[in-house]
């Protein structure tokens, strides 16, 4: 998606060493701001006879933003810039995740124990009945994170290998949220069927399957059949993670609003590819009536298959109570769409297509931007809940659930809670192994 | 393989409660070492008024012979059967593995910069120079074990998913002895082609690739296969896992019969199955002429294939300085095979094609049986190596190295150190990759 963020997102660390004279670190701070970085922490690292070396952390745009800060602290100060460490890649070097035992092996009759001889007494009993690899392997404990990279974050098809590292991110949520072990699986395959296939193939190595980062139109078609294919869960989070969030996001505006737990209300959904299409589909679900707009026709019959109705960006503006967005076209929303008393939702990262601002200025009950939705709060309880149980499916009841649960821990004005809420992700758990249990 | 194991190795705990009276403890250990099973630890758990309540650890030979010890306690003592828990299966509860991250994620700032959008800049970089993948993500640390579960120990084909147990251990194994992280894939396919193209797309997500568990002849066309399409090191354990520590354990018995770094000498391999071939080719590239015996034809021409002579099994002996066997076959070494002065070294599990005493005492320099020749001395090192120097392949000269670092440290009488020995897997490690280097 187009366009500079909002706010400085590239964080660096600058070494300097500085003459040990007043106004020195200010004036380089200064500088800096000047040309719109941000400044993070500070740290001493040695202070000589007549010098400071400090560490500083700024954010910057980009690249080449940073060049030009770069040079000018070069040019127009006493700064000496020892070193520039980029904290992203630091934080990558060695990847983010490793598969270890859990279980000690410090003497030969450990190894007997978990490996041969008495190893094949366990192979034997799930060969007898595969229900017990649930109990004796950790397939129970472990999902699969699929992707072929043909749709990664705002970059497009840069292909398996590349997409490994979001994989990885993935797969720490995972752990540090829930406690499920998740493997990255890049498949090096754009055909949708080979995708399929490869997936089957493997899929007895795991409890649930992640779909993560594939393109639109194969997207909806790989899920469908890995649904059809396979025994265990299978969610593709980018529809219907990015949705059950969503559903989070507007029982909290309708809650802000005074019209907590109504249902006879329309939602327009401006936008109906992988995201918006699961949105409408999970707000019908929930008991909304739901319009949906988008310039393709493949996308509307989507949505018209599954029972919602397709209007223009005008009439379905006109008539929502609330409208969503998910096009990532900037300033797609104008003042004149939004009706007064309106909940505007409008999504694309990093530039929405209103801002809420704008949106309210208009007249907007509520406005939010996409920047406070993440997908974190809900893929990891709605797969360990899943696998608890035993589910076969993650089913509408489920994301329903999750999104009730993670609406209730929303601050105020705040439409989601932090990832980090010490009791989300349990709450989520619960909600969702209830309704999983009907 | 057929035959009772020369010592019983299944494990159970009894909690047995007995009368508080002098003896009763001595006649229920009595008892069971008669019916032929093992006493291993006891602990008191509880100590009542007039009675004891124990943890007693058994070894018995199987089920039936369990169902039978218990039998006689039951009827024979006074003691009561309070609960009876299978170590094995104890062990494996919840699986043995899983994935974790290796960065810590506490607040949003550290999401931003592991997952987006900072996770961003660390695709494209690596979209643009594929080879920062070793250095950004886990794969340069990961190896793939996989198998389609149609070779299984000596369970046969068990299919994909009862075989999932075994590739766990191997995974523990990887964890315990080297620090590489080792991902389980069970393909439930057994077409060696689907097999293939299945390794190949998944490929990208790992920096080793392990075999494991493949049947003959299937496992031959697959990891040759495999290496010519991967760039990659691809290693099938049960060939070449296998024949480097039986490398390891010739070279040992060289040293003890005083006959130390000589290479002129004849090896008869008896059996070309997937480990036979491997130890014939493996003692080729060391140096030593080889002679191998098979009933099969197929077999033969493989070695032949690769510059192996192949004899009868009178013939092979009779000319045979080392005497190895691989068949499964009980009793196959008759005494009157066995050369004077020659080694024989006789694998088979549980019960080897002649017994050390019997080979001995026919006038044999040196015999053992496979009981002390333990795959995992020389896998996790293999691996590590390569991965550490970004070898392509696992190459003769890595694993001839790695076997003389193995037998370096054999004790005295040994053919082989523990897999627990402080230094095995660091000296061989370090081994492999000043071979790789070459």
């Amino acid at each position: 998606m187009p366009g500079r963020p909002a706010l400085p997102d590239y964080d660096v660390v600058l070494t300097v060493r500085n003459p040990q004279r007043p106004g020195m670190i200010g004036r380089l701070l200064g500088l800096v701001g000047d040309l719109g970085a941000l400044v993070g922490d500070i740290e001493t690292r040695y202070i000589g006879r007549d010098h400071f070396v400090r560490d500083v952390t700024l954010s910057v745009f980009d690249e080449e933003h940073l060049e030009e800060v770069l040079a000018a602290i070069r040019t127009d100060t006493d700064t000496v810039i020892v070193d520039v460490k980029d904290l992203v890649f630091e934080r990558h070097a060695g990847g983010k995740i490793r598969t270890v035992r859990t279980t000690e092996v410090e003497r030969l009759e450990d190894l007997r124990t978990i490996y041969t001889p008495g190893v094949a007494r366990v192979c034997r009993a799930i060969q007898k009945d595969p229900a017990l690899a649930r109990q004796y392997t950790a397939v129970g404990r472990t999902v699969g994170i699929f992707t072929n990279g043909t749709r990664v974050l705002g970059l497009g098809n840069i292909g398996a290998l590349a997409s490994l590292p979001v994989m990885e991110g993935k797969s720490v949520l995972y752990d540090r949220f829930v406690g499920l072990g998740a493997v990255p699986i890049v498949i090096d395959e754009t055909d949708p069927e080979a995708f399929v296939d490869t997936v089957c193939r493997i899929a007895p190595s795991f409890g649930g399957i992640h779909l993560e980062d594939i393109r639109t139109p194969d997207c909806f078609w790989i899920e469908d059949e890995l649904i059809r294919r396979l025994p265990q869960p299978v969610m593709h989070d980018d529809q219907h993670g990015t949705a059950t969030v969503l559903l989070a996001a507007v029982l909290s505006a309708l809650r802000h609003t005074g019209r907590e737990g109504r249902r006879d209300l329309v939602c327009a959904q401006v936008g109906l590819g992988a995201a918006g299409l699961a949105i409408a589909r999970l707000l019908l679900d929930a008991g909304f009536e739901v319009v949906g707009v988008d310039p393709g026709e493949d996308a509307r019959r989507r949505l018209e298959a599954r029972g919602g109705r397709t209007a223009s960006l005008e009439g379905a503006a006109a008539e929502a109570d609330i409208l969503i967005a998910t096009t990532g076209v900037i300033g797609l929303i104008t003042p004149e769409l939004v009706r007064p008393g309106q909940i505007v939702l409008a999504l694309s990262n990093p530039v929405p297509e209103i801002t809420p601002e704008a949106a309210l200025a208009a007249g907007a009950a509520f406005a939010a931007d996409g920047r406070s939705v993440n997908n974190a709060l809900a893929f990891p309880g709605l797969f360990k809940a899943a696998l608890d149980v035993g589910a076969p499916a993650i089913t509408s009841a489920m994301k329903v659930a999750a999104a009730e649960a993670i609406s209730a821990l929303a601050p105020d004005e705040e439409l989601v809670p932090s990832p980090f809420h010490p009791d989300v992700h349990e709450h989520v758990i619960k909600a969702v192994r209830a309704a999983a249990s009907v």
